[in-house]
């Protein structure tokens, strides 16, 4: 029978009412024909609850012990949906990560899934089963203990188990009802989109607009699994959501797929750097050490021998960006006159995989927050994305000229 | 290194405050030089919210899937106490049952421990662990799925490792600070026992007196587990709590160690029924069908070959048993003429294990409920045991009466 993957988040599962109300959709596509595999999240609240407690009890804590805390909530929902599934007649039964096994590294609050064996579910398949409900976020280390896979980790358990078993499609109920062109909250002509090539929903993943985990993206697209994102409180339909797919079965797309940003950036500026072969790592080097999480960066041109180099980090980051520079520069590993951090800034980008043949976007785009005043602090480009840093005050206004300049209301 | 088990309940672990407070107490043994293996339940009222939502979903549940739902509580409390301990610079790691593993029978939501192998744990003891967290309650099934032990199973969780490991001493951490000579809400003479034997604590626990399942202390008599009973709300002090132990370790004792009693028992006579061999298994083979506990016995004498029958049960178990009752009248098996159902009448047991060498207890108890005006409807016993049930208005009466008749006030 062909199978499917449906994934049901925190607020799809968030108390009896919704349970039952994902476990009617379960059924419809197990009426359809599917035999079906549920990856679900804990129920919203008990994650945070339980991650609150570890914290309190200690900041620098055991990651290993906090996986076995903060996994608890998996279980108890998968149990629920199997129990609900039974009272519906349809044959299910629950599997925590281990009883899978879900196989992953031992980065433990962070790991990464190595390997899903099927044996044990398609045994039961074999035997009539027509549901698998299975815990996500969590699995089990070579060491046999359990691991969790980061914030939002269902997703990309749920990728990965279509991946294992060839499924269809991996359907997300989640509580938004698609990938929009921008945040609706900041453009009311946001559209919903179809489809969405991999691509353009990892940049607009990793950009911030945090419908899926990025390393559910990146696992989707590496083994080409149909993502659909969809929500749990909307009437049931084939057409429902967003298809996150590969290029080549999006006939038609605007050049420009959404615009994408991310409010809390910080842009930092060492002026008058002594400029050398390895001046780059000496500063970039101390700063990953630091753990600060670098975006953009960019150099001036050199003039007698020093230069001005930015990067942006998040703005959460500053004090440890500027420790770690300071202390570069006590140590004589670097040379620079000052540091300056701009906390004021903010991240606008178009993405859309139409760039690559079609020129002139850049220029469109400078041109439209030129036309509205807005000044452009920093620019950098990949294949398919355009990202810019701009004064906060005017994220808003240039999300919207971006949006209208680019007719992202309107589909092709 | 010497072993100590110490089982903290759910109002012990109820916050992450109580956690530390016993992890305070896990301290205190660790530095006097023991490995110690921590059982801890779940935070209070946790199990009780996850049993809601599975009967609320599904009141003849998959008892596989109700076990993997109750079972997660104990996790996060492991995991929180390990973290605890890590905290204070204790070594410690937490162990989830099927980590273990706690091999248990696939009798699920009811499941019994099987074995526990102690090479894992030993290891760790090997390498420098000093405290090893296990959540009570569960254990895995031969088919690798969780299992649960029954409510209070935590008791017998703690006292199975320290009979695997060989442990000096299981100590019980719960709300109250030991076991009194009978319920100190009904008599305020009631005092608190150092010690007690496994018999009467086996009586006095299936009697109603819910300080520690009743498996736990089969268990605990059985491999000779010194059991301490204690409140983790005192001051840690080596003469705290009630040591249940072998009767040859009890020097001087009372003849009578405890008045226990069960309020919510009914009284089911069977008039004239017709005597014939087998007639007994005709009647208490559909109760036992019908899932009815019947706790004593009483056949009056045969007169023309018909006779009474009198048995008792739980009060919420009375409609069970009429319908019982009358389906095996209907279907010809038995033969009576109607079914007495007395709902107001309550248990009240003396215990003690001198009574095998004191002849005349008997004889006082009803000598002394008799002063008081208290009539007896049923009586039965055993080695070292009487019970009675009267009406359940003068149950206080009869509890206060007998612990004053018994001198129970005074040690020996």
């Amino acid at each position: 029978m062909p199978r499917l993957v449906m994934k049901f988040g925190g607020t799809s599962v968030a108390n009896l009412d919704r349970i039952r109300n994902a476990a009617e959709r379960v059924r419809l596509e197990v009426e359809k024909g599917y035999d079906v595999i549920v990856i679900v999240s804990a129920m919203s609240g008990k994650t945070n609850e339980l991650v609150g407690w570890v914290n309190e009890i200690s900041p620098l804590y055991d990651a290993r012990e906090y996986d076995a805390v903060v996994s608890a909530g998996e279980n108890v929902t998968a149990g629920l949906m199997a129990l609900t599934l039974q009272e519906m007649n349809i044959s299910a039964r629950s599997w925590q990560g281990w009883q899978v096994p879900v196989q992953t590294t031992d980065a433990y609050a962070n790991a990464r899934i190595e390997e899903i064996p099927c044996k044990n579910l398609k045994e039961k398949f074999g035997e009539g089963m027509r549901v698998a409900v299975v815990a996500g976020f969590q699995g089990v280390s070579p060491q046999g203990r359990v691991t969790t896979l980061g914030r939002g980790g269902s997703d990309t358990t749920a990728v990965a188990f279509a991946a294992a078993f060839d499924a269809e499609r991996c359907d997300i109920y989640t509580d938004v009802d698609g990938v929009y062109t921008t945040d609706p909250r900041i453009s009311e002509k946001a559209r919903k989109l179809d489809k969405i090539a991999f691509e353009e929903m990892l940049e607009l993943a990793s950009l911030g607009a945090k419908v899926l985990q990025t390393r559910s993206v990146e696992l989707a697209m590496r083994f080409n699994v149909r993502v659909r994102v969809l929500s749990s409180f909307e009437e049931p339909s084939d057409e429902a959501g967003t298809l996150v797919c590969a290029e080549e079965e999006i006939m038609e797309s605007n050049v420009v797929a959404g615009i994408a940003y991310s409010r809390d950036e910080a842009k930092m500026t060492l002026i008058s750097v002594a400029d050398r072969p390895g001046i780059a790592a000496a500063i970039f080097g101390p700063l990953s050490k630091a753990g600060v999480n670098v975006d953009m960066i960019v150099q001036n041109i050199s003039e007698d021998g020093r230069t001005d180099m930015t990067f942006s980090c998040p703005t959460n980051q500053v004090l440890r960006a500027e420790k770690a520079m300071q202390d570069a520069k006590e140590n004589g590993n670097i040379n620079f006159h000052k540091l300056v951090a701009d906390e004021a800034v903010a991240k606008v980008s178009v993405v859309g995989i139409g760039m690559r043949s079609h020129a002139g976007v850049a220029a469109q785009m400078f041109e439209a927050l030129h036309t509205e005043g807005i000044n452009i602090k920093v620019i950098t480009t990949s294949e398919i994305k355009i990202s810019v840093l701009i004064e906060r005050k005017y994220m808003e206004l240039a999300v919207q000229t971006l949006h209208d300049a680019f007719e992202l209301n309107k589909a092709v």
